[in-house]
This record gives C-alpha cells, sequence and structure tokens, in this order.
C-alpha cells in the first residue's frame, strides 16, 4: 500500500464544506504546508450537508484567491464534490498523493458520514484513487480552537503518506473538544437523527420547516464505535469503503423469487 | 425479515429526484396504486445529483399538489433526502410499510449510486427503518417508456412487502431500456467516471465548465454487476448498506501507528 513519493515533496489537495474563509481550512492549510506543496480547491459559499452533491444543471467558475511559494488556492461556485472532479479533471497537472477534507466544523460521526460536503469530497478523492481523509472537529463555532484537531490531521496525513491506503477505502477523522486522549480505529456508531423539524411560520404566516434535531445513539455502549471514542476524549478514524454493496447478503437475495 | 401488515393495505411513501411533475414518478405512483395506499413526497424541483444532501440554511415548505381515495401527494422544495425526512418527521402519522423512490430518468448503476437523489431518498428510508429501494430506467428522455421499468419496480415491492429487507439494507435498482430478460442481483460494477467536464465561456468570455463525462467500467467481464446485467438486458438489484465501515480493515488499521 505504500505510495512511493520519488523525490518530490509531497502535493497536497485541501477543500472542505464550509467555504473558502472557514477558521477551518485556514488552520488546515497551514498544517498540510508543513508536509508539501498544497493546491487548495475550496467552496465559494457554505455548502454543509451537501454530501456527495454534484451540480447538474449550473456551469462550474473558479478562481485563485492566493497564491504563494508551496500554495495555489481557488475557490469554487459548485459543491465540495464539485471542486475535487474540477481540480482533478482540469486544475492540476499530477495526482495529488493525499486529499484532505475540512477541518469541519461540527461532528461526522455516526450516520452524518452520509450527509456530509466534508466526507463526499473525500469520498470523491477516494474514487479518484487519491488516498483521501475528511477531518471534523465536534465544535460548531466559526471560531472554533483548531489547535488539537490540526494535530490528529497531521499524524494522520503523515501516517497515510507513508502507507498509503487500500484502494476504494477513505477515512473520517473526527476530533473531540480540547486535547485529544489519543486516536482509535472506529466503525460508524448506528443510530439516526430524531425531532429533526422546527416548524415556524414566515412572515406572510405560511408554514415553514428549519432542520435542528439530536443524534439518537444506537450503540451507547459499545466501545468500537466513533461516538463513543468522542465522548471519551479520542479522536476517532473509521474506514469508509465507497462500494456500498452488502455483498455478504447477495446469496440471500439470489433465493428470492423476484 | 417479513414484515406484518395487519389487515391495513399497505402504505408506500413515493418520491424522486426529477420533481414530482416527471413522467417516471407519475408512472410510479400509478403502478404503486395496485398495491397499497401511497403518499408522494417529492421535489418541486430537478433535484438530480443531490446525492444524500439536505437543506441546512433554507427552511422547507410543502403543499399538497393531488388528492384522492388512496392518494395524498405533497410537493416539497427541498432535496430528495429533504422530502424523506419531513414527510417521516411531520406529515405521515404511521411508517409507510415501503419507500419507493423513482422512477428516476436515468441509470443509477455502478458508482452513481453516490451521488443519486434517487438513492439518497432510497437510504433515508432505510436510515428509518422502512424497507425501501430505488428504481431508475437506463433513458434519460423526459418521454421515455416507464412500462417495463414499472412492472419491474411492481416485483421488486411486491417480493418486500413480503419478505420485508434487512436493517440497514435497502435496493438499488436499474432497469434497461425496452423489455427485460429478467431480474438480476449483482454488485456496484467498481470504475468511475472520466472526461468529467465541458469547458465553455459564458457571454462576457469568462471560463464556466458544464459536468459531462463518461463511465470508466473497471470490471467489463464481471457478471456479477450491475453494468453488465443492464448491457444484457436484464434488470439489476444491488443490494445496499448505509454503514459505510470497512469492518474487515478495522483490525489492519489498528496495527498502524498514528
Amino acid at each position: 500500500m505504500k505510495r512511493v513519493i520519488n523525490n518530490r515533496k509531497p502535493l497536497i489537495l485541501v477543500t472542505n464544506d464550509d467555504g473558502y474563509q472557514a477558521k477551518g481550512i485556514v488552520s488546515l492549510i497551514e498544517a498540510m504546508r508543513e508536509l508539501g506543496d498544497v493546491v487548495v480547491f475550496a467552496p465559494e459559499l457554505h455548502q454543509s450537508g451537501m454530501s456527495s452533491a454534484i451540480s447538474t444543471s449550473q456551469p462550474l467558475r473558479s478562481r485563485i484567491y492566493r497564491q504563494e511559494e508551496g500554495l495555489t488556492a481557488y475557490m469554487c461556485t459548485g459543491t465540495p464534490v464539485d471542486c475535487v472532479k474540477l481540480a482533478l479533471n482540469k486544475f492540476m497537472d499530477r495526482k495529488p498523493d493525499l486529499l484532505v477534507s475540512g477541518i469541519n466544523h461540527g461532528s461526522n460521526a455516526g450516520i452524518s458520514v452520509i450527509y456530509s460536503g466534508t466526507m463526499g469530497a473525500a469520498i470523491e478523492g477516494c474514487i479518484f484513487d487519491v488516498p483521501s481523509f475528511g477531518v471534523s472537529l465536534c465544535e460548531y463555532a466559526h471560531d472554533a480552537d483548531f489547535t488539537h484537531a490540526c494535530k490528529v490531521a497531521l499524524r494522520v496525513a503523515k501516517t497515510i503518506l507513508d502507507k498509503g491506503l487500500p484502494k476504494g477505502i477513505c477515512l473520517n477523522v473526527n476530533v473531540p473538544q480540547g486535547e485529544t486522549k489519543g486516536i482509535k480505529i472506529t466503525s460508524q456508531t448506528h443510530g439516526k437523527w430524531v425531532n429533526e423539524y422546527f416548524q415556524s411560520t414566515d412572515g406572510n404566516g405560511r408554514d415553514v420547516f428549519w432542520i435542528t434535531g439530536n443524534f439518537e445513539n444506537w450503540e451507547e455502549d459499545n466501545e468500537n464505535t466513533d461516538e463513543w471514542a468522542l465522548a471519551n476524549g479520542y479522536a476517532a478514524v473509521v474506514p469508509v469503503r465507497i462500494d456500498m454493496t452488502a455483498h455478504d447478503l447477495i446469496p440471500e437475495l439470489k433465493k428470492w423469487e423476484f
């Protein structure tokens, strides 16, 4: 699985879903510059909850907003996945050695991996066979302290640059607030969001529904889950497979008379 | 896995990503009415390629556009996943016995399961523990003939109403054009989209990038894949697991020194 970097510095693609101005990506860019040359391709606007969405009816535009030795940073009008696709199809002259998406303002543990634009971007990198991970801090504040999350991101990045990742696998990394006790390899906690809407009215008295809710953890006591790790002060690393096929179920389904 | 329907008619939630006016969902609604009471909760606008995206900064609105014996149909301003969430949180007085999303205008085989709003809705139903499947016809035309796709959807729906589905599993059903030779249980074809952008300019001469591309199949000769089934005249059914954890990789990753 080891990736040969030759004599070149590693080339690292950085993106996110909170937009290019978010503190999380600004912090992540500086951290990744310690490891290699960085290309940023980040959404112009906030793209939280965009999952693996792509722009099918609107064209994309992009422009450079920052350029200096070892760093070229673009913003793009699309979703996180649009950013990764456009960067890799049109703007990068070689495949990056690593893609890092984040640092997200807020957790993407548990079922949130499905809705996360941060993880959408990491999954897209993985589809392109680029070793990829998403990293999220369990704090939503725009001025959150990303010091410890950057340290975790650096450790994960160094490990991946050294060892690579198996084909079709990316990592979902979540970091608790404050100092971390260490890094745990975990599974995606089973559970779902509940009480998901706050019902209100607009200025004309018409019903509107705002998303909200709480995560209902179905595995509270399972020490092998990402939610358990985070609740106990550890960063959680979940290996995510992009082939969603339930291969083990195919023999059983073949017996069904469809 | 068998789902007890008691003496009630099955309650079926229908949604899609092409919007409530698309011929695919209009055809699907009529097919599903043969099996039970139908509630439709479909996007007001085209939502192709929206994956599992949710609206995080805009409120949702919905209204009934059709109501008659055994059918209540709502349109909603959000994404396919927003539709499913809002229907199940706020508009349905009991959990449906089945969710069907589609019939999509165009294939969602292979890696497209990741980007598909049709499958985003089916995955969301599965998160709510509702037996769910997405169904897509391999033809993009707005006036495509959905006769055979409806027959396949009915067969799959009847089987699921009879047998249920294992927890955490939904189905991705793709149907070729014309008569089908039968239904094959398959895996998600490994491959990716390539040459994904058409570069053009806007009216002011500025660069814009439109999504396009071709699916590059990495398993051309694998008869167990959905793309093989479709190319050979069969409908393809892939069991999709919503837990994306690569459980088999966890012991190996635990040995790495992060």
